[in-house]
């Protein structure tokens, strides 16, 4: 039995041909997708990815978050179970990887179970999380961690949240109901494309992840004095676009300190008055840090704070940094990274342990359950764009790879 | 007569007097005034000092540029005339002394000499330009500099250019005829609010103006490559606004090198796609550079072009820079220097050297003759707003300087 298991495989045509059928559904003509959450594409894709389900000899359950919850019954279905997933809506100009990549293969690792008649000591749910491009309201019902304040998710088509849950057979009454605990969820694994260049630049096909790393939001302001360009000698000028360039060079020192995997950005910046002419007397910007742990954030904004009074003293400004948005880290379980490398070393794949950095379910999950990621290389580390690609060889061995990981899970959460 | 003439002094409560009637035309309820060039309030005002001249004794001609040329005939009156004057048009919200400062002190200094009965050797004339704040059609077309295509002068009212100086006097058609040489003006002193904070920091009552600085602007793009804030390792970057922050403090140390008395400038930003979680791709933004010394503007051009090559080599971007507007520095003569300089000696007010960082018609008459130019404080630095302020003690001192000025000035050049 533990030989026929390692010799296991998944079927790279069935998963590429699931993938392709997907992307027909909200299909843009550039190749990318179109399915935002709740609407009828999206919808219809629902309905496609239950059927799968059912076909593939799981129960689905739609929670009152409108979660689609396939399972797939193990020897023990009492036990708490072993839990993939992700979402298949996509933001205004998607490609066809993210999210439902995810799915499709949770779907896949079940059917090849199905095939075998291979039933697994815990049973195995495959999940599809609603809005996940948006307010990411399934995965964080499903954590307990949901706001319920309809105003909490307002909409351009002002459509209410309680009619997009109940679209998708949810009901924003029961919301609460959809939360789940450790002991219905033993582990979660997401398989997603990197979104990033990290593995193609390393040449590694899969990335085990580390975390998804906390992230924090700040709005900087800088207050100069705004004077003529040509009748004020450079002794006398209070420049903030001086003192702000000063600040963008800062933070991205801070972002080269070693000792971390930190980045750090400033994306956004508004100067004021904006005139060739005119010394800018006012700059706002943004800043964007993230790394996988809290103590390391906190030691390099207390080292940017030191070097922003600094500039402030030198420039004779006035700089202001007001937090804005602050995500905690989510670490991946040690023993879920170790799996997901056992399995990549049985299946021959090189791999690299790595962060992400961006957003995902599995940072909801993790909050009540042990949380493993597996990456797949983006081609370019594009993403969220309809020149998103990842090749079916690199889907099949991320498939593989996930297949490998739950079978490794299965007899390391043992249920006696 | 000498000893007499050392004596002479204006009357300041006529000159406070009069620069208070002028701002009643078009004034602003804060205190400022708005008298745009050809308006109903320009032509009011322009009407108010010819009048004034002719009260003065002095001959009034409208040249074709629409300029008010009122001359106080000289001992000699074919030689070329000692000549002053400035502007009454103002900005939409200016204030009471830019530009009508300096006519209306000429006219005091006539005042002066017509009630003492003295004829200088030279005859003085007090010019009024015609749209110095839009234009500077009046100066240019004295200079001979001017574009004689109409389309070049477009005015947000609509109003083309013959209409405007048809209104003032002038005749689009005969605009060359408006052009005049050494011949014509020995020397030309404008008296002017400094517009900026030098004097009142220094503490001085007097600017001796060294020239009018010759000016530069540029536009600055610096490409990198858009990505995801959060995706992208630091070391996988090409971030466009670091590389442009390094721009801007390049600029800021070109601007402190010493050996000269430059200003530079970067006032306007443009940041693409400018959102808190994605790497700027995309940076434009202007350069503004001022100095006396062509010659020194192009070695702090050269040190920029390779402090330029140097960033955008380390930051993996492409920079590029793109002239815009160039005018040339125009130099204050040294005897007309050292004219004013005695006359603060003799008056025993205090002066620095300084160069004007603004625009001024004084720079077109540079071109074909002697040109000087006085400065007297501006409160807080600040000019084309209503707060705009110079005391009537500045004004009065600043007078004076003009009238003792004149004197040495038409001693210095004989007419023989």
């Amino acid at each position: 039995m533990v030989d026929t298991l390692s010799q296991l495989s998944i079927n790279r045509d069935r998963l590429i041909q699931s993938i392709e059928q997907l992307a027909q559904i909200g299909a843009l003509p550039g190749g990318g997708v179109r399915r935002i959450a709740y609407s009828a594409t999206d919808m219809q894709a629902r309905d496609r990815v239950q059927q799968w389900m059912q076909a593939a000899g799981m129960s689905v359950n739609i929670d009152p978050a409108g979660n689609i919850i396939g399972k797939y019954p193990g020897k023990y279905p009492d036990a708490a179970a072993l839990a993939t997933g992700s979402h298949i809506d996509t933001v205004p100009n998607g490609g066809r990887y993210d999210g439902a990549f995810g799915v499709l293969a949770g779907l896949e690792v079940v059917r090849v179970l199905q095939e075998q008649q291979i039933q697994l000591n815990r049973s195995l749910e495959v999940i599809v999380f609603t809005d996940e491009e948006g307010t990411m309201i399934g995965s964080k019902a499903m954590s307990g961690r949901v706001i319920l304040d309809p105003a909490t998710y307002p909409r351009v088509d002002g459509i209410d949240i309680q009619t997009c849950l109940t679209r998708v057979g949810g009901d924003w009454r029961r919301l609460t109901e959809a939360r789940r605990t450790a002991a219905d969820i033993a582990a979660f694994v997401e398989l997603h494309v990197e979104q990033g260049p990290v593995l193609e630049c390393l040449g590694k096909q899969i990335g085990v992840v580390e975390g998804i790393v906390g992230q924090r939001r700040y709005i900087i302001t800088v207050k100069g004095s705004s004077s003529h360009a040509g009748s004020t000698p450079m002794q006398m000028r209070q420049d903030a676009l001086v003192a702000a360039s000063r600040v963008v060079l800062a933070v991205n020192k801070i972002a080269h300190t070693p000792g971390g995997q930190q980045v750090a950005t400033v994306g956004w910046m508004e100067v004021l008055p904006n005139a060739a002419n005119v010394i800018p007397g006012l700059v706002k910007m943004s800043l964007d840090i993230r790394d996988l742990s809290s103590q390391h954030l906190d030691n390099l904004m207390a080292q940017l704070q030191a070097e922003i009074e600094t500039i402030a003293v030198e420039t004779q400004t006035y700089i202001d940094l007001q937090p804005r948005l602050r995500n905690e880290p989510a670490l991946a379980k040690p023993q879920i990274q170790q799996a997901i490398a056992q399995a990549c070393e049985d299946l021959r794949l090189s791999y690299t342990h790595l962060p992400s950095r961006a957003s995902h379910d599995a940072q909801e999950l993790a909050t009540f359950t042990d949380m493993g990621m597996i990456f797949v290389p983006s081609k370019a580390g594009v993403s969220h764009a309809e020149t998103e690609f990842t090749s079916p060889e690199q889907c099949a061995e991320g498939t593989n790879v996930l297949l490998h990981t739950f079978l490794e899970l299965d007899r390391h959460y043992r249920c006696d």
